[in-house]
């Protein structure tokens, strides 16, 4: 049985979990690349491979024919210590480093005898869905490789099925050169020659692109004209590809009776104040602590919004298999306990953060944003400042980072701020909380429309024809 | 009293201390720019303006006339609260910063109110200096205006006096428009705008000249033909003037009895093993702690240089101010103990780390290195790498990383490696190594031109020219 059109990420649209029988239990996975790709409407005979990431999932993986744990989904069963070199060692404390630019230089990275055996676990782990991919692939088919995780799988793929036509998605941002050049050269050129395999390869933001196209002109020699690149006699097509949302799914997902369970016990968190919101992982890049710190500067600076305004941050647990973010989940919350401790009043708590993940909560808390801030060092693109102006019921007002890709298609109506700059953002706060109910209502229906302009489903197909 | 050529840096040729007495005895100042500009010839009627860097600096400041402490020496008496902020604040601790990519960016740089004093404090500072050089300056006088702590000096000095004639040039590396651009907005293009206030603006390297010119284009939104930026109707042009030692200089401290009264005792401690050095500030750019690393891993990995090499690391104390430098000082004792708890044997301590300073003792090692590591993360040029040639005697391997302004000159003779690339800088020191007297002397006769080919006076005058 072979597909004509594949799939592939780390993460895939569905995870198991043991219940207390120890029976396997499915279901849908998190995270923005599986609902993006889920939004799509893939053909019916489309193949969808992903890693099992769990102890669960991979008693799963054993238990189904071929690993073909639904119909369309193959997970692949990944000896775990392979899996967590490549995945925490590779993926997410390297190559996620590298393009959000999150490296302490002076100590980190260091790239040693244990970072070479990561390495080679990555390549076995990219590897597999390369094999995965080959076998399960009908002559000519298409198939989309997503992501960072995935770097190699291109050439990988190639090298066994020249025949079929492959893209690659980075959700990422991407690394000038200068940076880029902290990896270990054989690192760096493997991971563009990799990437180089394919027939496509796509961005989010023309910035990331072009600092693409930029690593392989400086690191390989490639030549580049603004559209392909040309290298060891193959040519990738680089395309930009902003992910938007789809207004209809999250609508529908909005009235569900979850999200409407919640809607009054945030009302009445909220009261009479303005809503200023934040949704994020807990994640080194999204910038929490200096979100903090601008609130803290605004209540300082502008002491009428005491009183006046509530904050709901939403911080959810990301990679606490990592220690520096189980450092960062802390330094959150002590500067969450710190404003409280500086600015609370008998009736009014100036922070509420949340770090336990609750998706139809966040869902509501759109709803009644009056601010909506989203902040990162960097971003690929971000959701959440889509989902937000899309959901907004009063309307909005959104203070997004120019680092986030986002800022490209959002930017024009939102109040952009330098995401280091504190300072700015508290003053990008006062201005957002200031503004009119009507200047809101306007902006966020042209947030709306940017931010949907390129709908899960319309983005599959884009990639489609840029391998075409 | 004007004069016809004036320099300005932020350290100046000549400091001051406090005897038992309580009286001021003026020394020799330190650092690789002094003595630059000291080897210069520089012109009998040049005046060189600094700024006071203590108290019994600044006591001699005032005492002195016009603050002329000495013949062609002007000190400024800058209030020790201000040049805090602009030197520790601004200069040290953010602009030095984004010029290294040192920052850990998940948690600093954190630009808010504080920020804003510093710098409006570096703004004070930089126009100290304006002041200064517009009164001494007769007209039409060549200006040299050294360094990141004097980015907005050359503006500031325009503005006063058009007449002059204003170069600029920066020590540091230049970091990319995507990492320069962590700088608050108004900061970034203040000091681009500050520095094209100059007619010609200097860099050690051409990879440090465009990144300066790149970033002037992305943030100002310049012009630049690869040698002249224009902006706002004025034109400034960008040179590369890659400052190297004075042969005759060097080889005569070396001769000086200071120098040869160490040899003995370094000879002695090195006995028929090879010496691996290092010498260095401890600066977090520098990468002592990889570099010892690196020397572990070799240990490691190769067992046949047990007992066989004694690597001195000279690591001299640097900006204690900075709570990140005691903390790297730290850092670097522990590794260094690390290794020695490791491979130590009974006649063999593998590394000796002093952290007192000592030139004379680094001159005298020069001469007697085997291998010479210089892997700083980023340097705008480093001269330590062009000393040591210069100055071996019985010829040397150079391991140096690529990431030095020094590699453009010195790479093709070197053993080039990536600072954050441990593994790949263990193999390098093997190799070196392993090198035979012979191929030592050639490249180290090799390396010795290409340090001495453009001497601090040739440096100087081709500052000028660049002016003409």
């Amino acid at each position: 049985m072979t597909a004509p059109l594949l799939l592939a990420s780390n993460r895939g649209p569905l995870s198991y979990a043991e219940d207390d029988s120890g029976a396997l239990v499915g279901r849908r996975g998190g995270g923005g690349l599986v609902s993006a790709v889920q939004g799509a409407s893939v053909a019916g005979d489309a193949l969808w491979v992903c890693a099992a990431l769990s102890d669960a999932d991979r008693r799963a993986a054993r238990a189904a024919d071929g690993g073909l744990v639904a119909p369309g989904v193959q997970m692949l069963d990944i000896d775990p210590v392979t899996f967590d070199r490549a995945y925490n060692g590779v993926a997410n404390s390297t190559l996620w480093f590298v393009a959000h630019l999150l490296y302490a230089t002076a100590s980190s990275p260091a790239f040693d005898a244990r970072s070479r055996r990561e390495w080679r676990a990555y390549r076995e782990y990219d590897g597999a869905f390369a094999a995965a991919l080959a076998e399960a692939a009908e002559p000519g088919a298409s198939v989309l490789v997503q992501d960072y995780h995935l770097a190699l799988t291109p050439r990988q793929l190639r090298e066994r099925r020249p025949d079929l036509r492959i893209g690659h998605f980075s959700h990422t941002p991407w690394a000038p050169p200068e940076y880029f050049c902290l990896l270990p050269d054989d690192v760096a050129r493997e991971v563009l020659v990799g990437m180089l395999g394919a027939d496509a390869v796509g961005f989010h933001s023309r910035r990331w692109a072009d600092a693409f196209a930029r690593c392989c002109v400086e690191v390989l020699g490639a030549t580049y004209d603004g559209e392909v690149l040309e290298h060891d006699g193959r040519t990738t097509r680089v395309s930009v590809h902003p992910l938007g949302v789809d207004a209809a799914e999250l609508t529908a997902r909005a009235a569900e009776p979850d999200v409407q369970a919640r809607l009054p016990i945030l009302r009445e968190l909220v009261g009479d104040r303005q809503l200023l919101l934040r949704v994020d992982r807990t994640e080194l890049s999204k910038n929490i602590v200096r979100g903090l710190e601008a609130y803290r500067e605004l209540l300082r600076g502008w002491p009428q919004w005491r009183e006046r305004v509530v904050h709901l941050a939403f911080a959810y647990p990301s990679r606490h298999d990592l220690p520096a973010y189980r450092e960062y989940t802390g330094a959150v919350q002590r500067v969450a306990r710190e404003v409280n401790e500086e600015f609370a009043t008998e009736g009014w708590l100036p922070v509420h953060l949340e770090v336990r993940d609750d998706y139809p909560r966040s869902v509501a808390a759109y709803a009644l944003a009056d601010v909506l801030v989203v902040n990162p060092l960097r971003d690929g693109m971000n959701l959440v400042a889509k989902e937000g102006p899309v959901l907004s019921g009063r309307g909005l007002s959104l203070v997004l980072s120019r680092q986030a890709g986002a800022a490209d298609e959002l930017g024009q109506w939102a109040h952009l701020v330098n995401p280091f700059d504190v300072a700015q953002t508290a003053e990008a706060l006062h201005t957002a909380l200031s503004e009119s109910a009507e200047a809101r209502t306007a902006r966020t229906a042209a947030l709306a429309q940017a931010a949907t302009a390129l709908p899960p489903a319309a983005w599959l197909a884009a990639q489609l024809t840029a391998l075409a």
